[in-house]
């Protein structure tokens, strides 16, 4: 059994479902590279210390730079806050690692397109964690679409709706700071959106957007993790400078059209992430708050007895599923990880780089910023002018 | 175009929505038989005057004996409270009436058998109102089984849950009184599942049930109507003495098992008439809540797609529905009654008898009245036996 | 019991959705105006006294121009292609009848508002034909959005969603050529929801949209009927010139956000006509394929039990309930127009115009137009402009 | 950090569904015992190798009997079929070690009687594997059962559905014959639902029954396994000895009905585990199909939005989920088993027996058993009588 020597960086809630995907791996699919889990890398010694003996890593650093030059590991794991990715992810290519970059790739397209070639010209693999791809669901859905059952694709729409910042009082965390994470709901949640379409529909020919910041200041955060923190009532306030909701409509190349709605404003929504694609031959819909399922549409069903169907996607013939639990079974979202590094751990030992790439998360990122300069210049903008 | 002129006793919940069929049938089923609605029948003077005018009826009567006598009606539509069904549709018989009478048919199974075969004896046509057969919904699910496409069938399985009496102060309606409505949610709302299961999977061997009254006393009604009333504060209470609720279990002569469950103390349950039956090669479920759908599922479909279908029965496919809307436009509850009358003027014109007829009506009565039986005794009671 | 005569311009799917509700209305709702259902007109003599017999009405005439000046009528009812619209309204204006027009008002917003101006200078009542706001469950959504229940409002997302000219070979019908339509999807589908917006959210500011034809040549239809017809295989084709779908944003006066989609091109759903409103206090989502429930969720309720609640609206507090079934019982389609025919009513007994008046008209169409000019010029376009 | 030194006997379904808790509990309940995987037990030698190299044991090892007596051993885990499961436990409880025993607890009462004394009288922990019990949603309603939320409990049903074993060629697995397995749908997946019951409701008085086997014969297993098998086609056939169906009402001593249904033959359900409890103030319902969801309705809801909530429980207010993700991000089948497996890692630190015990394991066999003998018997059955 052939070992993959793993440095992360990062240890709140990705770096948690990154662990937890390490550790499953060999249990559920033991034909993969066996991940070790050598290091640990946060900037805060005790808490970083903690976090090793929790999630099961064998030491813990906090000097990253040092972390990417160690001959002991194979792959570097980023999931630190956005603005460290694009340093972190060059010093390891150039180091020659294999690096597992959490999505947004980076702040910028520009920074995004850095990375990918630094990545390339180190001939390393490099992945991006765009883990929605890998609910078996979603895999069904693709599955439906290459293999010409819903025939051509007419329309795709999704919103990823969450509600976890509604209260004016929740504070000025580092996901509601634009130099720390780029943007807001947009970066947050429509990257994930965008790159379902890219890999169910295919690319963008142009968009339009809009966006808005519900609530202007919040106050300061005292104490700051991933998506819960405290604030210090009746404190000092700071300025929100990302979004709370954007939308955008899109055409694709194929001439499908699409509408994107991410927010963090849609009251009863903790983590809606939902789309839809009408075909010629037929529908599919995907809720990932019911995850193991899919909602199947053929318009050749026969005619008495057409209708959505709620496909429970963990039978032995849906992709991954037969290494599970027996059909009908579920699996929760901490397993679109475990699926993401299983393909991160395929495509290392067979030379090739993983799906999606950096590549994909370049593209993700072209639209997203494409999407940002149609709000600014309040104009159609064309995907070939980024 | 021929006319049914139709004489009706009874004035409330069913006399209403029995009128509402009356009135709909020639807009939506020109072919059908015209109902010439002559007279409507009550005990109290002002207040059936005023439904025939609400209702569309040409006069008010209420001295039942006389209208079934009269030489200008061709059918009586029994919906008076249940122990006045017997008398009258005995007397209709007798005066050469077809007869529609609600259900359950009779308070005993000697009553319903007496009357079926006085109608037998007159050579009318005779009707019992089991209206959930005339959802479309429902057709389709007998379509299935008819055709086999659902193969053997294994299990039927129903409940008819409502929670319109749960408040115990809701006073001591005529349907809480034994001698009125013969029994409780048994016969109001089991009847209904036991005439399903028949229509859907055929005959019944042996039955086994329980029952509770879970609330042994109410304030006397000061004011009785259909399904709401007033009752009297810290006025007199009297006994219910009807079943709050009812279960049972059957083995039906095919093999199949079921199970049933009626209840008026399912809280957040208005009115919840659902069923499932499995079989060898599929299933279907329904739920009255949402009339227009069924649920399908066939273990021939491909084996990454099975799951259940929702299926909108609203298509021209589906039975009665290429007289109504568009697909995806539904029809409400009040339709049921529209599709019964439909049969009923389709039978009269036909010279046969009507599916349901008096014949299922005494079937419905047989079983309800074996589970009683298998209540009183605590042991498994042969159909046979009745 | 005053009376409402009637004059109908129109037989085809609206016509019998209209004569159903005036038959409807006295059973139902006996303390309003009784419909008097004087004469229909078409243009077809056969075909419209063939109406005239199964809707109801007591003669068929094929000049409307004289229906309008008749002194027995009170109201004209208009329900012919859209293209007619405003000839008739002002004629009608003109003779000083009150008028209930179908929806959309007119095929410009110019017609429209030539509509509204005679009308209002003439007197009369004006009633546009916006059914889907009289659905008890809709009725709700505003009633918590009114009383403040759901707080300020952050997002109203909508689609109407149907696919019954999916196929290539479905013909050319009026509703598919711009001159007698106007357009496709958008001013037939998108108004709806456009008027359920001005209902729900209230004004708004700016608008840009994007539409598709992806089938641009059909059958010349043989015959031409109101949803359904039939091509001549391998006949001649014609060219579709009206929209097949079409999606827009919005931002709303009070800063909430919109997005907005009408297709015919979405496979299973035959008539998907939802929307979802958040606010900062609650949500509301709606589909008319279930039309007599609301989901509605608070952030008030108890942490540990906080989730979309499925209501049922046929409870007595529903809006218009207490006049139909039993809690439970559900209605259908066709009587959003029996309560709007009631509005109408009301108004004309009370002497106000009724909601939705003309009024509502022209501003829905002041919308689907500015949407077009954002389409064609590509970029925003300000409400203010039209 | 104190340890938990677990030896497993079973290492198939159940094997893997514990070893997965095993390696859970640390990273996400790092505040309990923390268990060392020391060694899996299994017949065939390569195969429990093969085991413990994918599950994580530290050795395999083919003698349970030595096993049970090690010296570095805490807990003993079994897993094996369940005509194993009684002479394990009572030799692991005389070599005084911890005892966690998969359901159902034994083939018979006396047997499981004979497990608890035996533990008892051992002074050691034991805890028998009723999972669903841990499933967040179902301790949500356990929480609103017991705070009196739901009022008074008048009704309990529950259906557990599986299809798995449809297809008359599906071989005669160990899970088939009432030698090695004790009973078929009834001890597999009515156990479950017996022990929810119990849970949720309390003792049951009384108890009848009713089951069936549709399909009599199966091709004799070339291999087994768990949950799948191949048979040898066209080899020869074995009697099934085991129910594929049994279905049962009960009277609780508390008054409320139950009725219960467990089959291996609903075509469409893979794994529908459900149950729904109504009392005089509120009622839940349960699908582990979709086990993060419990659907909770209040009689006292303002009467305007009343309807059953869908409650996501994955917030942190909801047990267990503060230790995994996000609100929204659901959680899979297997961390039932982790939950399990951190109630017994708590009662074995502060010295007490967990919930559920064997005791809870007597107490179901007595329900399973006193329906079999109501089915012999064709009588109502005391639970007094067992």
């Amino acid at each position: 059994m052939k070992q993959l020597r793993v440095g992360m960086i990062g240890y709140k809630f990705m770096g948690k479902a990154h662990s937890n995907a390490y550790r499953s791996l060999p249990m559920f699919f033991p034909e993969a590279l066996k991940p070790e889990m050598v290091a640990i890398c946060g900037r805060n010694v005790s808490a970083v210390q903690e976090a090793a003996d929790q999630l099961g890593w064998r030491e813990s650093v906090t000097d990253w730079k040092e972390l990417v030059n160690r001959d002991d590991i194979d792959l570097i794991d980023i999931n630190a806050p956005s603005d460290a990715h694009k340093e972190i992810a060059i010093a390891a290519a150039k180091a020659g690692k294999h690096i597992f970059c959490e999505k947004p790739l980076a702040l910028t397209l520009a920074d995004a397109r850095e990375m990918l070639q630094a990545a390339e010209d180190a001939g390393v693999t490099h992945m991006v964690g765009f883990n929605y791809r890998f609910s078996p669901a979603v895999r069904l859905a693709k599955k439906l679409v290459d293999s010409g059952r819903l025939g051509q694709i007419y329309h795709f729409r999704a919103w990823f709706l969450q509600d976890w910042i509604m209260d004016p009082q929740f504070p000025l965390v580092w996901r509601l700071q634009k130099e720390v994470a780029g943007s807001g709901s947009h970066g947050d949640l429509g990257a994930h959106l965008i790159d379902l379409a890219h890999y169910l529909v295919g690319d963008m020919q142009e968009v339009i957007g809009m966006s808005e910041t519900f609530i202007k200041e919040r106050p300061i955060a005292s104490e700051m993790t991933g998506l819960s923190a405290k604030g210090s009532d009746g404190g000092p306030k700071g300025k929100v400078t990302v979004d709370d909701a954007t939308l955008f409509m899109t055409r694709f190349e194929n001439g499908a059209l699409g509408s994107f709605e991410a927010t963090r404003f849609a009251a009863g929504h903790r983590s809606t992430n939902s789309f839809e694609i009408n075909g010629s031959l037929g529908s599919v819909k995907f809720d990932f708050e019911r995850m193991n399922e899919l909602e199947v549409y053929f318009t050749s069903d026969d005619e008495d007895v057409q209708g959505f169907r709620r496909v429970l996607a963990t039978d032995p013939v849906h992709d991954y599923m037969e290494a599970w639990w027996p059909p009908g079974h579920t699996i929760g979202f901490e397993h679109t990880f475990t699926h993401e590094i299983l393909e991160l751990s395929s495509a290392i030992s067979e030379g090739r780089q993983p799906v999606p790439s950096f590549y994909d998360g370049v593209k993700c990122q072209a639209v997203l910023e494409a999407v940002d300069k149609s709000i600014e210049e309040r104009r159609w903008v064309q995907l070939s002018e980024m």
